[in-house]
């Protein structure tokens, strides 16, 4: 936890805040902050900030906060992702808000098991907590937005253009000839959506209808990731095309 | 299990070996292999290769073995690792094999727990499977070789010379003036040493120490990733500096 995070409800109209759940138990045990300490805090999907702790008591820690008044920039990188298995997904949640995406669109595919879509992890209870631990983790406040959908065809149809009206689309697909995901970003557009297949691929269908919409297929290289492994190279060189500052090169 | 490994032991003269563990149960129950099947091999350390399915009986799969003369390319990336905590390091060996680490160094550090050391996971017979599973994920036979280390000072003063005698070395740190990976690898070194630090960060003690031996700072960016994100993360773009066909930009 590097920041602590508050929903807006949280923070009252004199500035302060009282903490009694697992924060306020990192705060008294991992940071031991007493009356005065200051810490990192940030506002869900608001800014970030300083809360000085004004005190503590019975498993209770209140905060004032102090905001900066801008709010963090909005991740650039978006995700389709086919429903991975719930013991994946749950490890995905916090690692997938850690490195930043704007938006998390889940979707169902032939490869995708039915029963995947049971799982209480697709429910807002079951994932914003992961999120938000992720969110901590990477000092961010601009929680994902997510959105499950069972119709594949549907949503790549009817809905994608909607939830994503902008910016460059890719697929992840194991094929030689497809650039890098680097080579695809080269002109640096303002957003990126990345698309990432079951365990066993997209089907043919399925990829056919993606590039119909406009994903253009990067490959990884030869060796074939696990789901988790994909997600976290994937994002991670997305962002490095789209932010030239990482790289310095790309200026 | 993208491809079957073998032990170069289990390959007998006549081109033949004999499957009974959960390689066999895989071929019979997830790939449905029966007599005349083939499936992709290949043989630690050794060359990729098909294997035909030439008997199945009593849970024994035998596969006649035809070997490529070829032998993959050593990963050019390698890992200097502090400790993590046995839960994360469980799940990191198969990721790290399956993303492509050449050698896996793993040291002590001020903020390493002390217990941490005690894991079967450090030995052999603990980690050696797991970074079979990676390599059979991501088609690759090269296993990583691994070391432990105590003593961080002696390791980097003494041994790290002899270990890794050629390429670059990067440390990962926060540092906003610190170029990003893929602008560190712009000139294309042949190899690439890769330091990331505790969950804590390194001291600044062992930081000079690094940056002393040739470790120079990239930073990731203003977000801080947990262990398994950073170490996928960082290998990634490792790859992706070196290897300049993957993206087609660095040629």
């Amino acid at each position: 936890m590097n920041i602590v995070l508050l929903e807006p409800t949280e923070i009252r109209t004199d500035g302060s805040a009282e903490l009694t759940d697992v924060r306020a138990r990192h705060l008294e045990r991992v940071l031991k902050a007493g009356v005065g300490s200051t810490v990192r805090i940030g506002v869900v999907d608001g800014p970030l900030g300083v809360g000085t702790v004004s005190d503590v008591s019975n498993s209770r820690v209140t905060l004032m906060c102090a905001l900066e008044t801008a709010i963090p920039e909005r991740p650039r990188v978006d995700l389709l992702l086919a429903l991975p298995r719930p013991k994946v997904l749950r490890r995905l949640w916090a690692q997938l808000a850690a490195l930043g995406v704007g938006q998390i669109i889940l979707t169902n595919a032939e490869k995708v098991e039915r029963d995947y879509f049971d799982t209480h992890l697709l429910q807002t209870i079951g994932y914003r907590p992961l999120l938000i631990e992720g969110l901590q983790q990477a000092r961010d406040t601009r929680l994902p937005v997510v959105s499950v959908h069972k119709q594949f065809r549907k949503l790549v149809e009817d809905d994608l253009d909607t939830l994503c009206p902008f910016g460059r689309r890719l697929v992840a697909h194991p094929q030689p000839d497809a650039p890098g995901v680097l080579a695809a970003l080269d002109d640096q557009p303002d957003r990126v959506l990345v698309a990432i297949g079951p365990e066993g691929g997209w089907n043919a269908f399925e990829l056919g209808l993606l590039e119909e919409r406009g994903f253009a297929p990067v490959s990884m290289g030869p060796r074939t990731l696990a789901t988790t492994t994909a997600c976290i190279a994937l994002l991670t060189l997305a962002h490095a095309g789209l932010h030239s500052s990482h790289s310095g090169r790309f200026s």
